[in-house]
């Protein structure tokens, strides 16, 4: 098949070439909890995930989002859909069009360039500065609206930088947008991923903000359910009865046997999310040591949040080639910075949601190939 | 919410107003088959449905299904998708653009101009012969086309008017799409579905059409699992490599989960599903004996494919008022015919696909409400 994602290229010539360790896509090494599953199948034993559900959703489920995140029940905030990428294709196809203007700090995620492309609107990307610890600079974002622009778009912690956008700088956005009428799309697939003592700010939270702000969250990472398809978008309900019609259209329904798992995923987040957050946390500390015993090759920043380093490699100018050739030579599969729009070349990113062992095994490789590489090579 | 389809208005009414029974929405009574679940249970349990597959499937299933319908594994010739309509969307937002045309035989399912529309493109209907027993007039079809037609949509067996297009029929409007160079696209969600001796032509069968094909099948009521979303479509390399970009696009992959449900389905095929058709024959004859005993009030045809009736109701103007007058009035839940576009006024669609005993209380109350009715109230 064609026309692949840079990291799905990546994970599809790793698969070819066999032996290949991998920290490139960002899949999480574990599974679904055992509390998730057994909730599962007791839904699938009782006949409960045969039919389709109501277009927005099984009523339990949205009962435990509506409570969850504080909205009103009565009225259409909550559309479950078929992972994040259903509800963000759903929003761009519903929101946007062709011609509109969507900022988004980058580097970013690259998915997210084809699913706005979807709707024919482009992507503006405001920098973060890298010199500033990827920090965002909102007087530069400011310069970017013009009067095509429709929306913000939003990742924090931020995939692939780790950046974990503060109060300050998430209120001043949210004020920027209410003063020039933007939509603020906030991805939130790393909600809990965070590795500072303070719990990130939720501009969810305040209420201020909530009628120009979509939320997208998804259970594929914090409860490893990445295979099931399952999250959800909230927003303001005259945005959401108009994406609800697309995503009507685009899948019906989110696979009702997924909105079970996400049910328990709710129902059983306190028990579930601590032990998988100090799993990742230990990664993250494991990752990062050997990113400082290579301090010779690589600058980087330990990231506040998200699963992933995304160091640069000194003097690195194609990045794709990089990790091409390193994916061939020494048999490591990780994503070429410059996969992430401006800014990203010259970095790579390495994912340390995968096993110990892969941690392991991969960085040694990583290392012994940085040793021999040369940048004139 | 709003917006919905006039099939998802009724049920969410009926819900509303409670004790109706329903004979509207196609779902079908029965749960999925203990097999299937016995099997989805085991992959859970062995944690091989959590984390993302390959976009195009699961390659076991996958390789079912280029063996079941002698594909060429090498190529890439089927996508697995969230659901028939996922795989129609995706069709739809790759191949269709504003202002191409797209011919249907009308009446035809609602969903279809919702899921054509958001690219643009425009449905032509073609009129089923309802003198004819809703059959297809080709020369009529051939004059339907112009420059900008693209595809034919075709439903066969079809849903509302119950026709499974012959051979013959099938044949000449493969050579018309040959010769005008036009796709078909084949929805087949109800290609088991049939109460004729001869098992239906299968244009897919034929590789002289191939070339121009696409075909979408569905395992949501030959399988009943309509809440997994779960299909995949099938076509030519050069065509499934582009539709491949735009799936991925909106759903990353089809739930994992629902990808071994349909790896069972199509392993026990052949144990579950003759036992899924003889169940809905014995249904079809007993909605059907009761509509012939309403012969006073009803013209129709026994359905040769699909489960339903789409009986016309003598005199009646308005389906829409009486659908939703006889909802509020006698409890039972109908589709007016005027929601599957040009042909379908004056008519109402009947589910056979529900249970016994919701076919025999629905058709009473249908009975009795017929004998008071009066076209001019």
């Amino acid at each position: 098949m064609v026309k692949l994602s840079a990291i799905k290229r990546i994970e599809n010539d790793a698969h070819k070439i066999g032996g290949v360790v991998s920290l490139a896509q960002g899949i999480p090494s574990i599974g679904s909890h055992e509390i998730i599953r057994d909730e599962v199948i007791k839904a699938i034993k009782k006949g409960d995930v045969d039919h389709y559900s109501l277009s927005a959703g099984v009523p339990e489920l949205k009962e435990l989002i509506v409570k969850r995140y504080n909205l009103d029940l009565a009225s259409s905030e909550v559309i479950v859909t078929a992972g994040a990428i259903e509800a963000l294709s759903a929003i761009s196809l519903t929101l946007f069009h062709s011609g509109d203007e969507i900022i988004i700090f980058s580097p970013y995620y690259v998915a997210y360039a084809k699913v706005l492309g979807i709707s024919g609107a482009k992507l503006i990307p405001e920098p973060l500065s890298e010199e500033n610890n990827w920090r965002p600079n909102i007087k530069s974002l400011r310069n970017k609206i013009t009067e095509k622009t429709k929306a913000i778009l939003l990742c924090s912690p931020n995939n692939p930088t780790g950046t974990v956008f503060t109060k300050e700088e998430l209120e001043e956005i949210g004020a920027i947008a209410l003063e020039k009428n933007l939509l603020i799309v906030c991805d939130d697939v790393y909600k809990e991923f965070y590795y500072t003592p303070e719990k990130p700010y939720f501009i969810h939270d305040n209420p201020l903000f909530r009628k120009n702000l979509i939320n997208i969250i998804s259970f594929s990472k914090n409860f490893s359910l990445s295979g099931w398809r399952i999250g959800f978008l909230m927003g303001p309900p005259e945005l959401v009865e108009q994406i609800f019609s697309i995503h009507d259209t685009l899948v019906n329904c989110a696979p009702v046997v997924s909105q079970y798992a996400a049910i328990a995923a709710l129902k059983f987040e306190e028990r579930i999310l601590p032990e998988v957050m100090a799993y990742y946390a230990e990664h993250r500390k494991l990752m990062g040591e050997y990113l400082e015993s290579l301090a010779e090759y690589v600058d980087f920043v330990w990231p506040d949040g998200s699963y992933y380093f995304f160091p640069k490699i000194k003097n690195l100018k194609d990045s794709e080639k990089f990790c091409f050739d390193m994916l061939r030579d020494a048999k490591i599969a990780a994503v070429h910075g410059s996969a992430f729009g401006e800014g990203g070349e010259g970095h790579i990113r390495l994912c340390f949601g995968r096993s110990k062992e892969d941690i392991t095994e991969g960085m040694t490789r990583f290392k012994n190939y940085l040793t021999k590489w040369s940048p004139s090579v």
